[in-house]
């Protein structure tokens, strides 16, 4: 085992399990509303979730999301393995930054704030509202040929996530979603899957943005490369694992769930990047899984497989592979919908049948 | 052919193709737009079936959804197919009117006003906020031993939810939902479903609020008795099928299908019963379900064959089988997002790639 920063050691292990009790309180309650046993289905079960989560039953309607787009470039953009310039990612940035990607129009649907977290924008990124600082490095080394990270900079990245989130918690925020941009990141979520649930590469490597059989080839042999060199140990060392083969967004979305963990604030994972986090994020913290929601399952391979691993059924299945958090939010006015239903609604002790 | 009710005739062949420019207009407007081709899966396509119904690309984002829940009783009921008294119709109607029904948490979640129309119900209702009174009789005929309608009452209970919409229309409600509250309403829309697709009872006929095995044996029977005493001819005569096996609440359901097709505003379709009223409303007009959105798919089986039949496919599947308008809601957001996105979102052309 080797040793963890202590701020993160102490954080992780200030994730509380779920609450049982509460959720076993939600549950039946639901046998008490005015409708029959089972009829709101998935409704049911996430009310349960969020109050296992939050300890509150009925459980809140959680009414200030604020999504978190973490953002970093990535070493591995070097070998191919996207049609897309790497300056895309700072492009995005600001246009996230200027409300003009999907993420903004599906934040403003439902009634979300939009933050970006720069921890590794490889490029100039002008000031944007709603745009947060923290760049650790100007994107991460090539993980086909080195650790893409020292375990300080994952560290300092991860550290970033939780700063930001203990922010917006601070100031109200009763649903934490994840977003992450980063173009060549679902290379880094496919070696991170990989090693983390012990599939060959070819099994979680997809197309991302979109490359054709040969990329897709390349790709998957980009990926195995990077577990024959760094040999993970995702059990014994989980940040090693991140700083080895992930990107510095993970490393800020491992911050990001662990925070909003440890405050029992629900936290809705997005895609495959989110979900690759996850699967770090739990190996740190045992009782994390009970406060993530799979908003939706990415089109990559490797969010199946990842969101098996960590026991967590996704809400919605719409065929998004963007990121930026746009399946996540999807996902939230059916929690608030689980949440209100369970709350509102009459008894079936109330219902006047003639 | 049966001749068709001069209204109802004039107002079905009033319902507009969709408008295939405007929707290719949409699709071709998605390639254009930053994100990766394809990246917003469902989304996308969601956006071009809006911009066929509406004729706009990019498609207006629907701010104004009204959810009329079609109301009435079944003589079926004495027939033993659901262990749920049938004044429960009418105390749900209450409840509806009070704001205690699962329709009114998700419809406060999404900005949705709730309508209540009574065609049917057996019992006495007190007046509430949003309950419309259009009762054409005490709950309909028991459809296994004659017909539950006549063609009168049933076009008059029809030609209710078109007067309903027209007045939401004229109010500003750009996006229908359908609802639908009657206890023993899903032995209607088996009759229906298997008449209109040609299925055997057994295989539409579903558990309903929950029945025991023996229980679902027995309400299929009475389902494949109602199809053999009616004979009907789908093709030939809708309305005649509607009367013979339908509720007051599916003919209305009708209604607004028509309604909300003949002034192409989408319409999501909520359950089993709107899927039902679907089957119906798309015999008697051919362009209508270029204006439907199957919102989920049901957990009753009947549901999943009315969507195949009608080439729809549900936005969401969440194991919902309430009825009330409460899965087409949930699909709400999601069509607001898609429209967002392909509205609001960057060119690709306005990125600033460094």
């Amino acid at each position: 085992m080797t040793p963890l920063d202590p701020v993160v050691a102490d954080l992780a292990a200030s994730v509380p399990a779920p609450d049982a009790e509460a959720a076993a309180r939600t549950r039946d309650r639901w046998a008490t509303l005015a409708a029959p046993p089972g009829a709101l289905g998935r409704l049911e079960e996430l009310a349960c979730d969020l109050s296992g989560s939050t300890g509150r039953c009925p459980p809140d309607v959680p009414g200030s999301p604020a999504v978190v787009v973490c953002a970093g470039d990535h070493g591995v953009h070097g070998q191919d393995v996207t049609a897309w310039p790497q300056g895309v990612t700072a492009a995005m940035v600001d246009a996230l930054g200027r409300g003009g990607a999907a993420v903004n129009a599906l934040a403003e649907v439902t009634g979300a704030s939009v933050h970006v977290l720069d921890v590794g924008v490889a490029t100039a990124v002008p000031d944007r509202p709603g745009l947060h600082r923290a760049r650790v490095r100007a994107g991460t080394r090539d993980l086909r040929v080195a650790d893409a990270m020292t375990r300080a900079e994952c560290v300092r990245a991860l550290r970033a996530g939780v700063d930001l989130v203990d922010r917006l918690l601070a100031s109200g925020t009763d649903l934490m979603v994840t977003g992450d941009m980063g173009i060549a990141n679902t290379t880094a979520a496919a070696a991170l899957i990989a090693a983390c649930t012990g599939t060959p590469a070819a099994d979680v490597t997809g197309r991302g943005a979109g490359i054709d059989d040969r990329g897709l080839a390349h790709k998957a042999t980009v990926v195995a490369d990077a577990l024959d060199r760094a040999r993970p140990d995702p059990v014994g060392d989980p940040i090693g694992v991140l700083a080895a083969l992930g990107g510095l967004e993970h490393a800020a979305l491992v911050g990001v769930l662990l925070a909003g963990g440890a405050a029992r604030v629900p936290v809705v994972l997005d895609g495959v990047n989110a979900d690759a986090a996850a699967l770090v994020a739990c190996a740190l913290a045992p009782h994390l899984a009970g406060h993530l929601v799979a908003g939706h399952v990415s089109a990559e391979p490797g969010a199946q497989l990842a969101l098996a691993h960590l026991g967590l059924e996704p809400v919605l299945d719409l065929g998004l592979r963007l990121g930026e958090g746009t399946g996540a939010l999807l996902a939230v006015p059916v929690l608030q919908s689980a949440a209100a239903a369970c709350g509102r609604m009459a008894a079936l002790t109330d219902l006047d049948v003639p």
